[in-house]
């Protein structure tokens, strides 16, 4: 046996054997990408086994996370801290080796991968952070940012809808580093893929303007490796290089079979495969000397290559200090002083109306010169969600530099994308579309919270204000939906005070995303000489006005309700009951207040308290208790002006004070 | 002019009009496609303007909803009832002509559009309903269904994944009589589609193996009609036209312009673009004599249309009794009687575990046989999701009479297919995945909503009890989301006897989706001898079992949570403390029974309440109230197996016992 196959074999058998160990998991993948994986790793892929942080380091995701075994193995064949011992502890609590691959958990995994089609988009944004910032900061002679970002993609990745997303919009940007490996292993979960997919993949990939190299046998080692080099050559268009692989390689009895997919080969064929891989170990977990030393080359060359390149960037620093310094912000992402300075005094004057997506476009184009890695775009909505970066040209073919991202109307790959971006380091990215949309792209989200990246989002057209579209483009369940994901920061601003202050807590929350809620229709700027300040936004929720100390009733509210509930306290004063108004910009961050700030906010003694929000009341029973009143929208909304929405909604200030009467009892 | 030329024009000053005098709305669409969209109605439509209803016309789907004026005139002028008032209320409160064509609201309108990508996806369903009922009735000389499902679509459709996913099944499945026309207008909302899109949309349709014809002139009569012709004679494989259009055409100085996409021309462009149309009138709204002769004899076609497809079918009625009885039962979706039998005796086992996702699998395999039109299909995924209808065959090209659907993994594309199913009529789907997943096409289950619209969701693997797959596939938030759509019936049961309930409720509910909860683990099936039968889950919640008719707590759970609750209802009453143990499977169906049952179940001055859920507590303070306590995961999952997550989670009856004695401070 060469040392290739001895050592494509060892992936085999260390990962049949982590998926029996668990007994469960998935055996077929690792099995029938181990040769193409080998290759890639040994042969091409640029990493440093012992600095996974290292940022010019090749990427690689597993896009098709359920074949982590294959991962985890070439994670511990190459020297990176994941001991075998963690191997053997595969889907176990606290291990380093979750089911799927962990962003944060296991060193040298770059992205949370297994919902399909994320990993593929997140390596898009990975090689877009790569083009914009060697655009920015590379010099001739000096190419500090210069890798390739490498997936390996399967038949599943590429039937779902974002990968599509993805891909097209890779094509169109001409993104010519990446190099995707396609497992074209003909299986899916229900059999043949032929009962679903069979369109022409190849031809597909052509048409987004893709370089397609193969098929080519995922088995043999020359094919693969000419494959890869052909990609590496081709600068212009993103590769992908289908290859032809068999599921459970090396298993008699199941390989080609949907059987060798998702559950553990059995005892029985674990050691038909050991022979039939002409394995000379009967113990599970057994490492070849051979094999493992020849693995761990990898720790020396990736060393040295980190080395090398430290001595370029050396050099760079003394001959590029200015570009230096910016990179260097950059890729730690160290926000320069005073960014946000004149935030709280952008918007003085309170006699205006201004939508808050006004206002946040305004904000953005105070910060976005100050913040050279703040970069934005939107779902083909930037016009409406006031997304552009004005001072700034569009990120494309002809500016690799710019700002501005047209994403299409691909949200679900844009939220993947903006991941990718923040994965790979040097980017801060906000992304953009109308609210109702955020169902197009929950499950990117959802993955920025998992991974704990910063991305921003910005979601504009948040209610029935949108108005005449009518409701299929107005949100009711959305805000509901936001606030359950754990660890996603949602505000909602009450008006341009408190975007400034919300824009000033999403670009400071680094290690989470925020969504950023805003509105189509004009709002009043409140008059803060009246009230209390906006910089209370970062509390989550404050006592925004109060006509005594001691409120009858405590009136509740976020965003576009809030200056509704504002006049509703004001004519309850003038019928002589004191009403506390309260803005509730963001649950998640009011809820990691200490327990004493919210009860001054909330006392629990006062339980005569309405909400008012224009969504649905789920889960306002946490603030009006089980005694108040919830005012809301449990129904989708309607096509008509929005202030005609307003009333025939019930969303009115007499309607608040109508219902304060009736919990007063006066 | 022509009578056709003056019939477009008719439509664009139409179109122009209604958006200028809703002073809201998109005329750039209506106005690029208007040639396009006659020549279909004119000369190829099947339809009957007087009997929208009629279940052999073609269906036509506008994608583009947001290009609503254009249909709402085609449905004026051609005889369906919708007055040209209602065109002068475009987007006003009440009025039958929305921002967006809304189902139901509107006679002729076939489908809720303007989230992109639903149309083009529902027209898929729409044609595997039409291909399937065909093959299951249709005789030799009794063509009984056969018509085509015509779309507009757009290139923001086109951009979207959903039809990507949509697309490519529909390619597999060679539906040849969808026809869809491509609105290739090169404008997108942030400027020219170059900008992002730049894709061979051609060759992206080849290979998903679709006729692609075209490109064509959109605006020379002669060109489209023979396109659609030869569309029409592809009868293997789906076609896509793709029509060259000038977005506002007719507007001189907004054609072609992204400036004519979403907002009113305004009063002087709309005078001048009626000057270069050589539109004689200077009143809005005014339909010429001649143009309205012309659209009307659409009134006679489809009478005589439908009245020979009656005879037809009185024929078929007399030679093929049975096949018409079944037919009829399928297009009014009448059940047949004793459907449901058996049900509530087939889980009679309390010394058994199943999990609800195979008791699921069991109940779908009993009632399948009995009604015909019940369809299913997985998100590949059926070996899991216990979907598959064991005596039937799949869908597909070898039988289009097939019951089992592989959808390959495309949620989203699933759930809008699904859409189009219904709303066409004659089958009842449910379609099925990881309740995660639902991340990945809430879009669609949004729309089953708005539209009421019978779909079943099939959700598995319901939380952390997935267990070794990881927080990936874990859902945690799903839940709660699910309980925000207005509309929409979640039902989470908590054994196989509830199991059997839940799908009985799903069946019946044709006028609005359900969405099945299951688990991936077993649980207990719970012993109906000593607590109360399961056909209280029709009540959406009911007291289960209880210690005492006067309890100091009450234990609400659901699902995989409800047999934990009953453990430590057990343990509560050892200790002498009353408990009652309440069964919440659906809060959609608990909120909708009258006050009085819910009090009950859950009476006011019982404010020792203990919730227990594998899911975030967002919500659950409905129940629990100010002073209860709701048990949950308000994190992500890990991966672990499933019975020592639920200890890490603290998801035991000795926490809930714990947590009943502080309550009560014992």
């Amino acid at each position: 046996m060469s040392i290739d196959e001895l050592c494509i074999n060892t992936i085999r058998i260390l990962s049949m054997d982590a998926v029996q160990k668990a007994n469960s998991g998935h055996p077929g993948a690792p099995m029938g990408m181990a040769a193409t994986a080998y290759i890639l790793w040994d042969r091409f892929l640029k990493h440093n086994p012992q600095n996974p942080q290292w940022i010019n380091r090749d990427r690689f995701i597993l896009s098709p996370g359920h074949a982590s075994t294959l991962l985890y193995s070439l994670l511990h064949l190459t020297g990176y801290d994941l001991p075998l011992d963690e191997l053997k502890k595969f889907r176990q609590w606290e291990s380093k080796t979750p089911g799927h691959p962990e962003y944060g958990i296991t060193p040298g995994v770059e992205a949370t991968t297994g919902p399909l089609g994320q990993g593929f988009s997140n390596g898009i944004g990975m090689a877009i952070a790569e083009k914009w910032l060697a655009e920015q900061y590379n010099r001739p002679g000096y190419n500090i940012i210069d890798h390739y970002t490498y997936a390996i993609v399967s038949d599943g990745d590429l039937m779902e809808g974002i990968t599509s997303e993805a891909a097209s919009f890779a094509g169109t940007m001409q993104l010519g580093k990446i190099i995707y490996l396609y497992d074209d292993n003909d299986i899916s979960i229900e059999g043949s893929t032929d009962i679903t997919f069979k369109e022409d993949v190849a031809l597909r990939f052509k048409a987004y303007g893709w370089q397609v190299i193969g098929p080519v046998d995922g088995n043999t080692i020359n094919a693969i490796a000419e494959a890869i080099k052909e990609a590496q050559n081709e600068t212009r268009y993103p590769s992908l290089i289908i290859c032809k692989t068999v599921i459970g390689c090396g298993s008699p009895n199941k390989e080609g079979k949907c059987s060798a997919h998702g559950e553990p080969l059995g005892t029985d064929e674990v050691s038909l495969s050991r022979t039939k891989l002409n394995w000379q170990y009967a113990e599970s977990f057994k490492i070849p000397d051979d094999a493992l030393a020849h693995f761990r080359k990898a720790i020396d060359r990736g060393k040295t290559g980190q080395d090398k390149w430290q001595e370029v960037l050396d050099s760079y620093q003394i001959n590029y200090p200015d570009e230096y310094k910016k990179l260097m912000e950059d890729l730690t992402g160290v926000l320069p002083q005073d960014w946000d300075e004149g935030l709280d005094t952008l918007f003085p004057d309170s006699n205006i109306t201004l939508a808050t997506r006004e206002a946040s476009g305004q904000v953005i184009n105070l910060i976005a010169p100050r913040i050279h890695s703040l970069v934005g775009g939107s779902a083909d909505l930037a016009p409406s969600t006031k997304t552009t970066i004005k001072a700034a040209k569009s990120f494309g073919v002809d500016c690799y530099s710019g700002r501005n991202f047209h994403f299409g109307v691909r949200e679900h790959a844009m939220g993947a994308i903006a991941n990718g971006m923040t994965l790979h380091g040097g980017l801060i990215p906000f992304v953009s579309t109308f609210l109702v949309f955020y169902d197009y792209m929950r499950a990117s989200v959802r993955l920025s919270a998992f991974m704990k990246q910063g991305v921003i989002y910005v979601y504009t057209h948040d209610s029935i204000g949108v108005g005449e579209d009518g409701p299929t483009h107005q949100p009711v369940e959305q805000l509901a939906g936001l606030r359950t994901v754990p660890g996603l920061v949602t505000i909602r601003p009450a008006d341009a005070t408190e975007t400034a202050e919300a824009w000033r807590i999403a670009i400071n929350n680094r290690n989470n995303p925020t969504a950023l809620i805003f509105t189509r229709q004009k709002l009043p700027v409140i008059d803060r000489t009246t009230a209390a300040p906006a910089e209370n936004v970062k509390y989550g929720g404050y006592i925004l006005w109060q006509s005594s100390d001691i409120p009858d009733i405590i009136l509740i509210a976020t965003g576009s309700e809030v200056h509704i509930a504002m006049e509703a306290g004001r004519l309850l004063k003038g019928m002589g009951i004191a009403a506390r108004v309260v803005s509730l910009p963001s649950w998640a961050l009011f809820e990691a207040q200490p327990e004493e700030y919210r009860e001054t906010v909330l006392p629990k003694n006062i339980k005569a308290r309405i909400s008012i929000e224009a969504g649905v009341t789920f889960g306002w029973e946490r603030y009006v208790g089980s005694e108040g009143v919830a005012i809301g929208i449990d129904r989708f909304g309607a096509s008509a002006p929005s202030n005609v929405l307003y009333q025939q909604f019930g969303l009115t200030s007499e309607r608040i004070v109508s219902d304060a009467l009736k919990l007063l009892n006066r």
